[in-house]
């Protein structure tokens, strides 16, 4: 089995990748070949018994989805993005990436598919950026795509035309809305979202954290590991379930920055969230009040894909994965 | 005022080009100068003051949206399009036609304005075939778009494109999805929805038509006369009462085979309606089974659009402006 992944160097590619190279394919098949592809060079993992090449190369620019689709991979995970924050800053930059890369992939993959038969499951990561506010408590399955980002207008995009390839028989897509992942390793970022990690991460480690919004803020999250989860599930889930409708939020867990606090606390105790400073920041508090805070994802759920059920599973899930099981730095 | 019309020789262009020499632009304000474009050379109207000029152009060849935007029209209808089943059977021309087009169309604006301040009016005609069944009998304006065709994919995309160009302030766009025309002038064609129109046109002119289908089919109805009404309605709408959310469904009548025949009979009489004939087709029942029957559309009807409440006026709107008031050929 040969599997492409492409946005390898980012947080959820890498482990992605280690987790291929650790546990073997969908249902447990042997990888013979991982190719690996980001705009920097993505890592190749250690230990990893077939063949891994990593290749440096955008997407967005002419030739390249053709020569990656042209090795004829069995899976393709298409990660890579600009994120919400660059796509609403650089225009050009976001619609090229989000827009003209995704679409390039798709269209390679349908030439290729001309040349002798040929039909990849894609995975494509989508994001709960495809709504935009006003929405119902919990956003069901059926709700519009009314992005107020480019990002999310790209990711809707992106969705309809996975769907079309597939129902075309092109190739045999699932478009996956992952959840704010939390909690986000490394250091700290400017993303709006950043604290909703940054105040567990950092106290776990024995540092200082920003909180920037009330405690009865609402978010919708799913773990690092939990996302790694939902991509090698997507990539073996029997698709004629979906039926035409290859796009699907993700489970999660609908919890507040009071209850993330709670968690803290009951894993690093009331030192470590004593290490939260609470500065108030209206700008942010805005931004995070137009986000979604729950969906309904019983259609995720049927078709097998599990999220995290509390927040001490999540701060757990960090302490062993990135912490080796020590809290406290 | 200076008004562009794209797709300036089709059946609803003709028509709507017609009413603005014929009334002036929205809110009855003088045109200068009316610009036509489509891929056939457009009709010039007759007895118009002002400056009008048709020009042959494909949108999605290189340059062309450009040298269009460089007039800079104060309003632009987007009315080009691959139709249905040619972008089903042709992959790349609906693709190109409907998605690169609209989508040069937009970006040649945004450019414009990078020039100078420069913010048209867009009016995009999408359709309700940006859902896809399964749906709820009414379709609501906060139901998701599925499309189950190409050409629902393209217009799905082309509304998430305007949406985006116009929160971001490059246009003023409004997406409107029109219902079946119905009575569409002009031959047979071989549109599944053809006998729709066909059942009354033929009739009403003295001639036979075919009935593929059982009188119990329901469907979503308004007047090539109200589509004209709805396009000169959204170039003067105040769009500040649409927010972020473009693209709506428009007003139209949910009515059955059956109802078409009684309309027609009030109107030509026994004799007409014993003009059709009777041949039920498996293939066209089982496409126009997938499509929508009826939609909610309050928010369309508080923005002030309007269409007939009955199908005796979507005929006598045919006989009027058709047949010069005289049914039976």
């Amino acid at each position: 089995m040969h599997i492409l992944v492409i946005g390898a160097a980012g947080m959820v590619g890498r482990k992605l990748v280690a987790k291929l190279a650790r546990d073997g394919g969908p249902g447990g098949r042997a990888i013979d070949t991982l190719t690996l592809v980001d705009v920097v060079p993505p890592a190749v993992p250690e230990g990893f018994s077939g063949s891994a090449e990593a290749v440096t190369a955008d997407l967005s620019a002419p030739g390249e989805a053709e020569a990656l689709v042209a090795r004829r991979p069995d899976i393709v995970f298409h990660l890579a993005a600009v994120v919400s924050g660059e796509a609403e800053a650089d225009f050009d930059k976001g619609y090229r990436i989000n827009l003209d890369g995704t679409r390039y992939l798709f269209e390679a993959i349908r030439q290729e598919g001309l040349k002798a038969p040929y039909k990849p499951r894609v995975v494509f990561t989508s994001s709960i950026a495809v709504f935009g506010a006003p929405f119902p408590d919990r956003i069901h399955d059926e709700f519009f795509t009314t992005p107020l980002t480019s990002y999310g207008t790209q990711k809707a995009i992106g969705e309809l035309l996975l769907s079309d390839y597939s129902r075309r028989g092109f190739f045999d897509g699932i478009g996956i809305r992952l959840p704010t992942i939390c909690i986000r390793p490394g250091k700290p970022n400017l993303a709006a979202s950043g604290f909703f990690s940054g105040i567990l991460r950092e106290p776990l480690a024995g540092r200082e954290a920003v909180l920037p919004v009330s405690e009865d803020v609402r978010h919708w999250f799913a773990s690092p590991r939990a996302a790694v989860g939902f991509l090698v599930h997507a990539a073996e889930v029997d698709t004629a379930a979906l039926g035409d409708r290859r796009n699907i939020s993700l489970p999660g867990l609908s919890a507040t920055v009071g209850e993330e606090i709670a968690a803290l606390r009951r894993v690093g105790g009331d030192k470590a969230v004593a290490l939260i400073r609470r500065e108030p920041d209206p700008t942010i508090a805005r931004i995070v009040a137009g986000w979604a805070q729950d969906f309904d994802t019983r259609r995720a759920e049927a078709l097998g894909f599990r999220a995290e059920t509390s927040f001490d599973a999540i701060v757990r899930a960090h302490v062993e994965d990135e912490l080796g099981g020590v809290v406290g730095g």
